[in-house]
């Protein structure tokens, strides 16, 4: 029970991490981290500056809710979505954000449906990857619910089986890691790659 | 008195936030909250990142002064502005932020007189809409004195039944919400909406 | 006593505020306050983010040094620009930043010499000011040192006798008020003004 | 035995604003400081937010490590970058960040291999300038593995003997200094003045 806490604080942690980077205004934004056959994640609508270690569901491996807070709060719409990841990519945490520089990234490679991008420093922290390297994020579509993004996800996944990331046109990023330093070293990495190429177009080189 | 004390708290609170967010440079922006038939509102001229709750005033829903500060003080000119919003969309919650994001979108929409934008996910964070529909923020022209933008905003009320906002062109937006958390998302995803578009334009996207 | 130790620390506490506003970095900026027939100011080279109240030098209004640091610090080069503005305006703090958004300013209205805007709400938050009056504030040329500027400093504060700050070409701002919560607005807001000018030329309107 | 621990603590210090900076996002970047013979180190792959005292290295000055964390952690790849620096410009700290900024200078002066500036007041931050210099900072190419910059590095410096930093193209700078004090406020005045010619291109002045 004292590691359940302990994940409970840190996902607060994470989300005021995730507000003051810009990742999660409005309420925008989730972030779920698994332990054993348990995974943590934030409510619906909740603004995540302010969110407590008591606000946090826990799911199984199937989506169904272990334990609910109970003060009126709903699963996030984005819990099918974490789903699927974690069963496809065996994911220890996944994190979602609507960082301006990935809904950018979707508007600056909207007509290719991926984000390319190479010889850059930064994409040594995508795991196996060498600053050399060319990394792919692909870009789904977005839809009016959350929910509905989950099997155009599962596809992506299929089509780009070495990305850490998926992004969604005008909305943001899912991305996930063994365990969550390297979901937030993997999500730090891109958000810095996508602002250097969306600053690059701005300066025209 | 607890809760008296615990709004004032929270407004202090929330002009943090502000300042910090750039929303309140320069004494610049104010906060009001409705606690029943009372408003509390900040004063006028004082920075933001300083203000105590002892410096709140308490007004009635007529905008009469129920409780003054009395050190000197004066009530913002934003006062009947924020009373004409709550009597029309009986709000519980009216924020006015100088946000260079707001200014940017008068700018960038000034022809139009009102800001448009349709197909982010972030306009879900706007109560009531999809993230496909169009949501419009209608933009009033600026005045030398605050309270003569009060009838030029109950107008665009008026022509914008469903706009959560009215934009102030080259002064900034009020924003508000059924209570201060509303109040706060929807300012959060319309600044968010603006910078977007702003940099989009930046990018020639 | 207990004055001059709440000076030194409201300094220490502007220039953390300076820092993190980025008007203040590799040592960049400074700041004065006047007490009486005494002058606050902060020494020359140090970080402003590690600064210490016993770090701060206290002169008479002539320039000449009443309370010396004793620690190896030096006066700021800007001493006898900050003596020349107090004179002249009979200010109650002044304030150098080397803000970027002020130098981008100089930049762009290089030509001119002149930096110039109209029809901006945050105009009000200069003294006397309406939000339809134009505001100026003139460009001066930069000097390899910095109290090489004093004169031509003091022949701005003439030719433009309401200005309530004068510009350095790539170097920064003077800034100053009635007291220091003057000198902070009016910084702000200035600097409010720069970025929104720079930034509606990076648009291209 | 205290003087080590102090060290260890700046050095987590200064990883804090580093992260804060935007300089060490995603594991990026790392920070040694010199006391007498031993060099203290940053690890590898660690975030910089969550860094802990008893992560750092201690090396003698020809690299080899005299302490190891002994908690898993590998010694950086910067390692042999920076003990080159030591050793060739008596420094007596090395600082190596993935600024934005810097590597955006990087793809802006990429066909010179060497971002060049003058007229500017920041360049008096950089040992023995004037703000009427030219400052001149070489570029190298990015290599797979870090520890393959240290014979190009080594001839940058031979190359430019008067620079205090090497810019590593797509990739981020390595800046030094006499002490960690010299070591920030160069780092931070380089930071500043590639932003301002990165912002003056987006401009277009």
């Amino acid at each position: 029970m004292i590691n359940d806490q302990k994940i409970r604080e840190l996902i607060c942690e994470l989300c005021q991490n995730f507000y003051h980077a810009g990742w999660a205004s409005g309420t925008g934004g989730s972030i779920s981290v698994r332990e054993g056959s348990s995974i943590y994640m934030t409510p619906s609508g909740v603004q995540k500056d302010r969110i407590k270690p008591e606000d946090i569901f826990e799911l199984d491996l199937f989506g169904d809710i272990i334990s609910d807070p109970c003060n009126g709060l709903k699963l996030s719409q984005c819990a099918p979505v974490f789903i699927k990841v974690y069963n496809i990519r065996n994911a220890g945490s996944v994190l979602h954000s609507h960082s301006k520089n990935a809904v950018l990234a979707t508007i600056l490679f909207a007509k290719n449906k991926v984000f390319s991008v190479s010889n850059m420093e930064m994409i040594k922290g995508i795991g196996g990857m060498r600053a050399s390297d060319t990394l792919e994020i692909p870009i789904i579509a977005n839809t009016d619910f959350e929910y509905d993004l989950a099997d155009t996800l599962a596809e992506a996944l299929q089509a780009y089986p070495k990305s850490p990331a998926v992004l969604v046109q005008n909305h943001g990023i899912y991305v996930w890691g063994n365990d969550w330093l390297q979901a937030k070293t993997q999500a730090e990495c891109l958000d810095y790659l996508f602002d250097i190429e969306v600053r690059r177009q701005q300066i025209g080189l």
